[in-house]
């Protein structure tokens, strides 16, 4: 049976590809049957990316059990596959803070602190010695501007840029930045989807101290598109606290020209956000001027507040 | 001030070599500042080889307070530093299985599922292209030698024996397993060691299921050598499982020749032993053959007999 490799919930471009990434290196690295899986449908983002250089969407898997599994992109239990205590992590190629995810056997970890799994992965090819496909290289090199929000985010690196420039050699691409804005512009669109899409479209929940606190964020062109939806959004917001049973949900609206955020706020405790951020909550929202990374920016600060 | 390297609590070989090898090549691949510090006195196999090589013993530190820190041989928090969560982990570089470590912050790993800390370091060294000195070679060689039990034990790769012969070339070492049998000699002597520091040499609580299981591991190359002591370590077990609070204490007794382990038994349920290796306990231990390693060969089955 093969090994499945899988990002975390709600896939972004950078889970998918690197789920395809992985599954490409370890079959040519290990000789390992790898098989790229994603735990949802692709969003509009990664669609463009993976028909742009003629990539198959992973199928849909949602549960370990009884798999040997290659995590990509996340290792925290609540974004992880059901069941997860009942399949074998084998290895976990990662670009966030370490989460819960535990394992029985040793393993084999890829963990930089850089703004894409991609640049990881990046990073592995060249360990290993093995050349990305022309497709995946294109594909990486979406997923690293898109997680860089291209190159803004405080969590870009040297790292990043230098491997999108080599991915870009090996994918024959010669203008990235203007297929990155093409993609942030299919990202932008909101018009036809429903709120509830809209709002898990890039949304994780967090444990903090004991805490269940949802964080999402839509990356925009211009803040101004999202404008006639924030009633909507709020309304899902409340629906998913109330389903989750969530202590907390934020939505950040992220105008990546203008540089910052609106976060739209949902909180048994609003005194958090003034403890994580120093600014009250005004109306139903505050704007975190600078803010372009829930990772680097946002994630860090709640975890203090939470703390006490 | 200066990142600490530090791997667990009752530091062995690999432990002690690793912080070194690591604080070193941190300092050459990065220019950061990094000092090697351990958790406790070495014992008597790491002052062995600490001394051949002409190498300093490490610092010891204990509490995590305010440093930047990166962990080696290690990911559980029960053989960490204490308060590690008012420090900030930077990176982790181990081999065992992934344990219940959090950070606050996206950190580097390299976690390879291999014999020994120091064949990722190894690797770590080639990956950033730096030289491993000659004294730091010959240490990490011993580190290897140590944890794979002279490449005998099921937890050794072929990528420990291709490090070991690489950092015999670095160091100079032309009999690298005469070294081996030296070094286990030492580790061997029990003559005159108090009963305490002889189930402390390595010792380790683990977190199964909620309860507190811990486990040493004493290696001899005869077991007979240990015969006179069976009775005393029995009751320094007995001491230890009252004042940790433990659910179980188990004492790997290892024949490194006779390729075994006579594990002495303590525990609130003694069908855990069954249910983990097949064996009733007779008396007051269970011979194990074949056993050589405490993370692959015992950890594992007790983790899961401890499930349920
Ligand atoms: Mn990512
Ligand atoms: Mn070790």
């Amino acid at each position: 049976m093969a090994i499945i490799a899988v990002g975390h919930k709600n896939p972004d471009t950078d889970t998918i590809v690197s789920a395809i990434a992985v599954a490409d290196l370890y079959k040519k690295a290990y000789g390992k049957d790898v098989k790229p899986v994603a735990q949802g449908a692709v969003n509009p983002e990664s669609k463009f990316v993976l028909d742009k250089f003629g990539l198959a969407a992973p199928e849909i898997v949602t549960d370990a059990t009884g798999q040997q599994i290659i995590l990509v992109d996340h290792t925290d239990l609540s974004q992880s596959l059901a069941n997860l205590d009942k399949g074998e992590i084998v290895a976990v190629v990662d670009h966030h803070k370490l989460g819960d995810v535990t394992t029985t056997n040793p393993l084999e970890m890829w963990v930089w602190p850089v703004g894409c799994s991609c640049t990881v992965i990046k990073g592995m090819y060249d360990f290993f010695k093995v050349e990305v496909p022309k497709p995946i290289a294109g594909a990486m090199l979406c997923a690293i501007l898109s997680d860089t929000v291209m190159f803004k985010s405080p969590t870009c690196t040297d790292a990043d840029k230098k491997a999108v420039d080599a991915l870009a050699k090996i994918a024959g691409v010669s203008d990235y930045m203007s297929i990155g804005v093409e993609m942030f512009k299919v990202k932008s669109a909101v018009e036809g989807t429903p709120m509830k899409d809209l709002l898990n479209r890039d949304y994780k929940d967090f444990d903090m101290s004991g805490k269940k606190v949802g964080i999402g964020q839509l990356e925009v062109v211009d803040l101004s598109i999202l404008t006639p939806y924030k009633d909507g959004l709020y309304a899902e917001m409340e629906k998913a606290k109330k389903e989750g049973g969530n202590h907390s949900v934020f939505l950040l609206l992220t105008d990546i020209m203008k540089e910052g955020s609106e976060m739209l706020c949902l909180t048994d405790d609003p005194s958090v956000v003034e403890k994580a951020f120093g600014k009250k909550i005004e109306g139903k929202s505050v704007w975190l001027d600078g803010v372009l990374s829930r990772k680097k920016q946002v994630v860090p600060p709640f975890e203090k507040a939470f703390k006490g």
